[in-house]
């Protein structure tokens, strides 16, 4: 254990963001406030992964085997939005303007560091797909190579079923400067242009 | 309790400098990472606060009765330098321009806020400098009108003795934190300190 104050720095400066500088600050301000604060974040974290399942359905996080939005009979079962991790789906979430359900797969296809359909929760996807009698799948991973790669295994594996495979658009960012813009992003704006 | 993963941002966003976005993302980063860290990270919290002793001699942190520094008999034990808080005390030490002992305050005077001389350790600091036969006192308080007013205040309690007090010069910017000052300025503030 050791010195117990450069313990806890240590701990802190692991979280993402957080430098040694800003590690000390924390393990201080914790030392200097209320016993019950440290007692408190400390259980919340010792208990989160115990707390925390994985949605049977949708592998979203939640407190029961079926996590709020799945158990929602108000959602339209009949969407389905698949996204990287939950912080997109809460991104999403957010932005007040999708009714579906979600598929979350916590991870990208990545070849290069092992990570291939088997680690992803394809399979599932595809099964759900034929068991729930979705009509539309919303690819929602992120607009990067593995993001990208990982939406066309996924459309090619539905490719033999009816659903729909979508992909979210990719353009210009509200309130964008073009100048600013990289040449990716322009390009891809320009090539998915909608009628006005 | 209610939702875990909301309990554990509300309690990360009370952290300084940490915002309700930064505290989801601390949070999800948990939930991603290996069990084994949330672990040591809640046992660390849960602990630190009796794990973490206040030096019997100058507040210090430490875990023992005494401090590493005062315990240490390679420090000057004539010169005692007066701090508000341990991280003003971890920055000195940093500097490296300090062999002296400390005196760790924990505060500064603040009489509206009900922060009078007999909340700090005060008495302590003259009792000290008569059992430890101290020959000066750096007074290392802040450059705010709180940290100055504790610096005269020092200066007037201990006028009646022989032990010459001294402040740190000026090279910290007004209103300026020791916590977060660099080394050079921290080394010339020292370096610079003029008799009271």
């Amino acid at each position: 254990m050791g010195d117990p104050i450069a313990n806890l720095v240590t701990l802190f400066a692991r979280l993402p963001g957080v430098g040694e500088r800003t590690a000390t600050r924390l393990a201080f301000f914790v030392l200097g406030a209320e016993r019950e604060y440290a007692l408190a974040l400390g259980d919340a974290l010792t208990h989160i992964h115990e707390r925390v399942r994985r949605c049977e359905r949708c592998n979203n996080y939640g407190a029961e085997a079926i996590c709020a939005i799945c158990a929602d009979p108000r959602r339209d079962a009949l969407t389905l939005c698949v996204v990287a991790r939950v912080p997109d789906l809460v991104a999403i979430e957010r932005s007040g303007t999708f009714r579906g359900r979600y598929h979350v797969l916590h991870g990208l296809l990545a070849p290069l560091e092992g990570i291939g359909p088997a680690e992803l929760p394809l399979d599932a996807l595809v099964d759900r797909v034929r068991a729930e009698g979705v009509a539309e799948i919303i690819v929602a991973t992120p607009l990067s190579v593995e993001g990208e790669a990982t939406a066309l295994y996924i459309a090619e594996a539905l490719a033999h079923t009816s659903v729909k495979v979508t992909r979210i658009a990719s353009g210009v960012p509200h309130g964008g400067e073009l100048e600013f813009t990289d040449q990716v992003t322009l390009g891809r704006a320009l090539e998915g242009r909608r009628t006005l």
